[in-house]
């Protein structure tokens, strides 16, 4: 199974590393890891309007992965950028984050909290809580008011606040379950939930572990909803 | 008071002329209107996919109208597409026609139809009554099954299919009240209505009006949710 | 165009005047504004009692009011009483300030809290958030602890009330977007909004705006659900 | 224990005969029924216009009852006119049949539909769903299209006509519970249920034996979100 | 008429005695009452694993009430345990404190908030809020963290606890109505009632007064949602 | 990794070989599975009786699994029969087919339905909807009306059903996605997958696959809403 990992932001090499080393290591032995950044699109992912930006480079990724061959596609970012968008041009499946990381939090508990990385962030959050129909099962998105950007030099500090906002979330807000809210987190989740004693989602590894499913059980979107585009004239 | 139309595909002399004059005769006296189309995108926005294809053009054209001094922006397609994005990156009221049009069905009655042009469409405007939180107030969501660039050639079959639909929606799903699905409809509402006996929202020129009446107020997205994006480095 | 605004209470000159001032200032240049009171009814509204009690006065000015030929009609208060009556009694619009308020805040944001007048009003605005289906997108309903009839002697404590109270909704509650909660605090709004950088809605003149539109578009309340009431026997 | 029924109708010795005969029979022993119509008001309500012009007489009759040592109230008819006003200016408990009717539906299965008499009446009903919070437990509303003030002439029709909608709500709409939708179905429930094999809630009886245990477990609605209006004047 | 009160534990004497007392002094004077425990099962319930182990001993109870000529079964216990399941096997109807106290709490209120026993019984009561559809109408769960095996000897304890938190439910989260979350709570509800000038439903009397009306209304579970089981074989 | 499947029924060897063939072979390679029945319980489950008199069965094998080594456990039912009992008294993560099916359709669709073996199923499938949370993405739930005991022998009639229910269900109800709605039918998604162009979940392997991933990402029920049951006498 070949399963390819688009990062929707310009390429840091570092960045690219990362995530191919901890996908790599949550990938079951059978499947072979891709990891791609876009070409044309914003430094980082913290606004709709970046999402935006980030869209048409992102949807030529999606693209180009099913030619290659690809058995599924990851759009690894927690806005699920340009998620409905990849859903319609491709046939494999395409899975994000924030979609992925809530389905399995959703089989858990009752109710879950996000805890990101920026105050700006939350409104899009409970707009994915909204899109996807959990808005019945959240208790609260949190932030460590740390920028993307910022994560790997400050991790420290990264994770003492994932831990503070977290229990937050827990005893004042009412969640059972943690998601963390941005793939930049990708790989905090083991010893947080060893803090915390309840079940944490890694956002960078949830979206792998249901492609992988999905492929198994040669499950798609449906192209009810997801029909192709029309083809039809698009100046770029 | 100075407001622009942003018509989200590659342009066409024919649409722009349409738009203006609709847009001219929906305005007070006191507004000036202005339309312009995009430089890259799409021929015509009929999927998600479309949509992501048309948000940087949109964008670009949403920014300039701000420094142009217009006093709010429309963006001329019942997807709403890049409407939260746009609402992010000027201080000007940015309005939608979905938005706007269920807006004011809301205070008609208590349940909307939606008759749009395609099948295809139905699941994004669906989201789109998601979103906005009218789940409870909608009907339903018909078409007409005419594509977007067939409107005007085929306006006879048009006119006849939305009374045919909005009928059944009526009769059939409980609707009281009728939204267009296609800003491709404007200036058919009136027409219906009269057929109907029910109100015809036109989503054509609702944004305008509810952009005119939130200039007078003083009114515009808040920034809270919409916060300006931070500076950084976009390739395009 | 010619709009008539019904202040349901018991006639004081100096309300009728202020709110003939405001309406008249906020309205298009080319909206002929007539403010009347009721002859039978309470001196004030703080209770699902007194909108019963002032109904029928209501009823008959809202028919008076087609009669003399007005485009529109605002219950001008913020219990919206006698509404979904008045909708049925006549063919011009009807438009009350919850209703249209909640529908541009619904625009504008995510969330929106209503501050008003008295504690006891609370339970009355949280079922016209839950009537007009607003319930996802209320933060909260506060109150400045001020009665309607105090509201202009104590003018400067309930500015101060005001802002305190939004500041809460916003900081603790997750309001991005304030609605004043009585038409007594109407021409209040605009300062509110300087000093707190979120939009705020004045009920006051959200219904004459909404009036204004619905006017110009054509467009009154379905009789689908708002049926002329059969004629029959009333004994008054 | 002594229980007042409000008819919010101007008198007629004919319905207030069968009220009385119906209510006497469904009592427990010890319960001792009076029934009054009010004095000033329509002759029928079948809109929410005779609603409101209803709710002053009724709300005149609710107080005296309380004045004259009554345990409990009923308004007897299935928009439960003044409803909220009233529980606000009495201590002892007020009932309505819509209230009571679909509170009882709800502890004997998932979906109930009404079945009411005309379908003007709809809108007013699936407004009382809203309102109750039974939006998730209501499968249809349906009706016989026949008036109030002819249901007593009409009964051999109204009753195939019930049996007739009750079948298709069960069959089509998904029903599993019938609630009639007027009081002045009163008695027709019983026969109905016998030919449906599915409860049938007459909401004639049902506030009458809500209104029984509510007083003998001396409960009351709650003063916190129904307090009693301040002293005002108020001109009739 | 008779009802049968079965407490889903192993035979307490001093159990059986209280409810016994308690529902003899709710019950009109013509009901005969008759409180059973369960042969197999758990010492007391507060978990769903204990609600599950005590489900076949109380369906076997269930059954034995109906063909001994009950009337109506009441299972008491604040989980309603096995609710759904004996609502299927017998025809009479069969009532659960849950169900019938929110039911209850549902017309007296606008929101209301359960104080249970134990902190860990707050997800079964969540479950159970959700499952009657009363998520819109719930302001909290809270506990007097008091097992239910030592609510007597811990009496004042239990009551100063009550008050407490009932208090903080109406105070800080927004309830106007309470119920007591534990049938051991039985006969505690009239004194808190009296300090806290909110009604306050007793979840031990609740289903009684309910199934007391159900029988007179001839109404019961709806056999098209609570079909009987098939016949089959079942190993015990 | 060891996965548990428990057949919540009496032994029957063909069942218990169908399973563990079709669980074999939709497994990962390093998964071992095993497939056991109850010693306690009813032949087939068609009711919520005869779910909850299969709950201490299941429940004894649970507790052993975990005591065996297992990583996880799969109670082999769509009723999800004493799930929520079966997560408090382990760690391991324990799975439903309802539930992960749901939770997988979720994330291909805007909407699924449900197409099960027996009309009287439908209820308990809809209470699952709701406990899950999905009451805004499910279509409908349909049947092909076939005794579980008897999909063995009718198999070519049973797929007949499915093919003509399902497109029912895309076509009239407007799904997008089907669940089968029974672990009997486990094995027969793919080639209905095939002849309707949508995705079809199968709930035989859906529950073994979301296992397979919870192991992998060490994830498994939250102890806040799921606590160990406290020990107490339990009398069998």
């Amino acid at each position: 199974m070949k399963i390819c990992a688009i990062i929707p932001i310009l390429k840091e090499e570092i960045f690219e590393e990362i995530t191919y080393k901890e996908l790599k290591s949550a990938a079951r032995s059978d499947v072979e890891i891709s990891v791609v950044s876009i070409e044309k699109g914003p430094a980082s992912i913290e606004s709709a309007y970046e999402e935006e930006m980030a869209a048409p480079g992102i949807l030529e990724k999606v693209r180009e992965a099913e030619k290659e061959g690809f058995d599924a596609v990851i759009i690894d970012c927690m806005g699920d950028p340009a998620l409905e968008a990849a859903k319609e041009i491709v046939d494999i499946p395409v899975v994000g984050p924030a979609q992925s990381s809530m389905a399995i939090a959703s089989t858990l508990g009752d109710k879950f909290s996000v805890v990101t990385v920026l105050d700006r962030l939350a409104p899009l959050i409970w707009r994915e809580v909204k899109d996807y129909g959990y808005e019945d099962q959240v208790a609260s998105v949190r932030s460590v008011k740390v920028p993307v950007l910022e994560l790997e030099e400050k991790r420290a500090e990264v994770k003492a606040a994932l831990l503070r906002e977290s229990k937050k979330a827990i005893e004042e807000d009412g969640a059972d379950t943690i998601i963390l809210g941005c793939t930049g987190l990708i790989g905090m989740a083991r010893e947080l939930q060893e803090a915390l004693k309840v079940p944490v989602v890694d956002p960078g590894v949830a979206p792998l572990k249901l492609a992988e499913i999905l492929v198994d059980l040669k499950l798609s979107q449906s192209k009810v909803v997801y029909p192709k585009p029309p083809p039809k004239e698009i100046r770029l």
